[in-house]
């Protein structure tokens, strides 16, 4: 007698599974099983369906299951400034257009509402996790928490004062505050968001460096995003921001080094070697014509390399599946190697390394038994991404963000059958409406 | 007493109406007036209600119609090949693979299937003119007649037997046949489709070179796609191939040259001052690492950029949504200026440009009176492209082209609220699996 079959959750069972993790693999008609929101088993659907008793059996029978998308670099309440200023140099566009309107409507009304339009998209895309930052963190944390996303919080700091924080120990002050409320929170945690090497001072790294390795978190660092960067740091200080780094101590496996665009073999070497994770945002990069991030360069040296949206007021969106897409077409230009940054790669940056970027590597980032059920479906029967030779081909080089179709986050249904569960669509596009009017009324363009 | 109003076929009143020409303009709440398959009036909605009686009105109360689409470099029938090969160096992917898989399968009923596939994705996604290049136009020409999709259908020559034709006799026989069977079709037109510099003789070039004047049609040639090609020509001919071309007689306003990578500030010049046309295709570019177009320095030169998908084997899909912002995106770093190519003329290189290159710029391509009604309506009040403060930026840099609702070619509706007019998509879709049958059990990956 067959022993009797075990009762869980959910069982999902879909056309393809890809788990990241093996990578490269594929596994057809497979189901995966879910209980407490753990991954509890990846199994061939045939076989489960006699090992288990689920309470929830949901069959997806086009699609391919992958890892929720790991976002490792945004700004989701910038998501309101979408499209408010394009085409403009990049000094004109900050200083006429972003940073005014930021400076009239920056503060918890507008953090709260740019968090949800941006949670909505994100889970609507298959996105499952973001790495933010930005000011008022605690809002957004309350943001994230309300709707169920998993979110690695930025704690910022910046050497001026903000509606965030006045002073260098306002800033720290208020970044502990927040890390401890969130102790607690099974789908938030923290990470230091200094702003950048050229708006933070030695003082402050040194203080954030020491209270990061107390606190046993990552530091999301923009740097390396523009040649006039580097060469204003170069005349400045007399080296690199990565050198000034490195002698700050913040070259380790903390760091999260964002767009990094200008990089020497011996930079990408030392990245490697010291675990560093570099957050590729190819979309930003190209759209403020920042530079070209040697992203192939990064990957055969063995750098953790994640993919990034930044915010939608350079992208401008929060498609991940397009970023990869980007990602993968640009680093083959870039490298000059049409074979460069293949699509289990792209995928892998997507989800898996993100995820390890960001402190998280054990909980989600790929299909695998003892991680949280953070997971995206994806339909491959549309006419867009027929005939399918190979899922991850089709998966990052054919497949629109619209053909998400399932999202779980920590096994909690967050879209089914592409609408989205607990979310007021109306009233979230009602408030985007609210401070388009508000900011459009004030911005010069 | 005011004037009866006017009978006419169609009355479309859209939020928002991009016409193209005028370049940079949107026109809040008007109305498209289309008789006979032509546009007739474009006038703010409140007043077409007295003026016009249509026997159809069509309300887009949160659109943009903007013209179709003018695809203007694609391999249709290679739709079926989408993704059977990526990731490969080229020589790989097209000697190994995409080669091999043409010889088996190439013919009247691969043709026909990819085309149908093909047309089915572009006017999915608001694609409504593509300049087609493949062996058997009689084929193309025929499957594009009998969807009712509007194509220029290119001529093939090339050095070498194929299925198509064996000598340069019957390639040029066969051209003029299928150029005379399609006089006077009202969707179709012909261009003579010479492969590439590197595999049509300065004989061949002559003879069409004279033909393509007789009978006053374009010549749609690949060219200067990569630095390789340059070289090899330079190292055989002595001179690179825009060089030869002009020697030829070919420089002038006839030319559509595809990819054009690699180009001196000389040979932008004397493509403006020749009043060529040059077809940027971004994604293929960077996919198969050809280079980056100068894309930028075209426009500014004053040279008619247009914007092409190339086919699925190279891309993966026909996406001109997504090619219209890669180009914008792309155009900003290579020029090192966040202010180049800008939305507005992204836009325009992918409707009246690709128009005017492909010898249809009377026709179509923007929508003014006289013109044939190709149009296509995008819905703007998805999360995604909101809040919205600017139509041309949210439809170059947020838009997906699934956002797509409604299409008409020549006045006829294609697409009614996102779903084919007249076309079996399960019959496509089973089509396409199973020449993925057919095609997969051969591929050595």
């Amino acid at each position: 007698m067959s022993p009797s079959p075990l009762s869980v959750d959910l069982l999902i069972e879909a056309r393809w599974v890809v788990p990241v993790e093996p990578h490269g693999v594929v596994l057809d008609d497979h189901a995966v099983i879910v209980n407490g929101g753990e991954i509890v088993a990846i199994v061939p659907a045939d076989e489960a369906r006699s090992l288990y008793a689920p309470r929830e059996r949901v069959t997806l029978a086009e699609h391919a299951l992958i890892p929720g998308l790991v976002n490792a670099h945004t700004h989701n309440p910038m998501t309101l400034l979408r499209g408010l200023a394009d085409d403009l140099p990049l000094m004109t566009w900050l200083q006429e257009h972003i940073w005014p309107a930021e400076g009239r409507v920056m503060g918890p009304d507008f953090i709260r509402d740019g968090v949800e339009l941006a949670v909505a998209e994100m889970i609507r895309g298959g996105t499952t996790c973001a790495n933010e930052n930005y000011f008022f963190p605690d809002v957004i944390a309350a943001t994230y928490r309300r709707m169920g996303f998993r979110a690695v919080v930025g704690l910022p700091v910046i050497d001026f004062p903000t509606p965030w924080a006045k002073t260098a120990d306002e800033y720290f002050q208020r970044a502990v505050e927040v890390h401890d409320a969130l102790r607690d929170e099974p789908l938030l945690s923290t990470a230091f968001a200094p702003h950048a090497p050229y708006t933070v001072s030695d003082e402050n790294f040194e203080r954030l460096r020491v209270l990061a390795e107390q606190l046993d978190i990552p530091i999301h660092l923009h740097t390396h995003e523009t040649a006039q960067e580097v060469d204003e740091a170069v005349a400045k200080d007399g080296m690199r921001p990565f050198e000034r780094l490195k002698k700050l101590g913040l070259v380790n496996e903390r760091l999260i080094a964002v767009h990094m665009t200008q990089l020497t073999d011996g930079e990408i070497a030392a990245c490697a070697a010291a675990g560093v994770s570099v957050v590729h945002c190819p979309e930003s990069n190209l759209k403020l014509a920042s530079g070209f991030c040697p992203a192939e360069k990064l990957r055969r040296a063995g750098v953790n390399l994640c993919i990034g949206t930044d915010g939608c007021a350079s992208n401008n969106d929060l498609d991940m599946f397009g970023e990869m897409r980007t990602a993968a077409l640009l680093a083959k230009a870039v490298a000059g190697d049409a074979a460069a940054f293949d699509a289990a790669s792209a995928l892998r940056a997507a989800t898996l390394n993100g995820a390890r970027a960001i402190g998280l590597g054990e909980r989600v980032g790929s299909i695998e038994p003892g991680k949280r059920a953070d997971l995206a479906a994806v339909r491959l029967d549309a006419l867009e991404t027929q005939p399918l030779y190979h899922v991850a081909s089709q998966l990052v080089y054919a497949t629109g963000r619209h053909q998400v179709s399932d999202v779980w986050i920590d096994g909690e249904r967050k879209l089914a059958d592409t609408r989205l569960v607990g979310v007021d669509i109306d009233a979230i596009r009602d408030k985007a409406r609210g401070w388009r009017q508000r900011i459009a009324a004030e911005d010069p363009a």
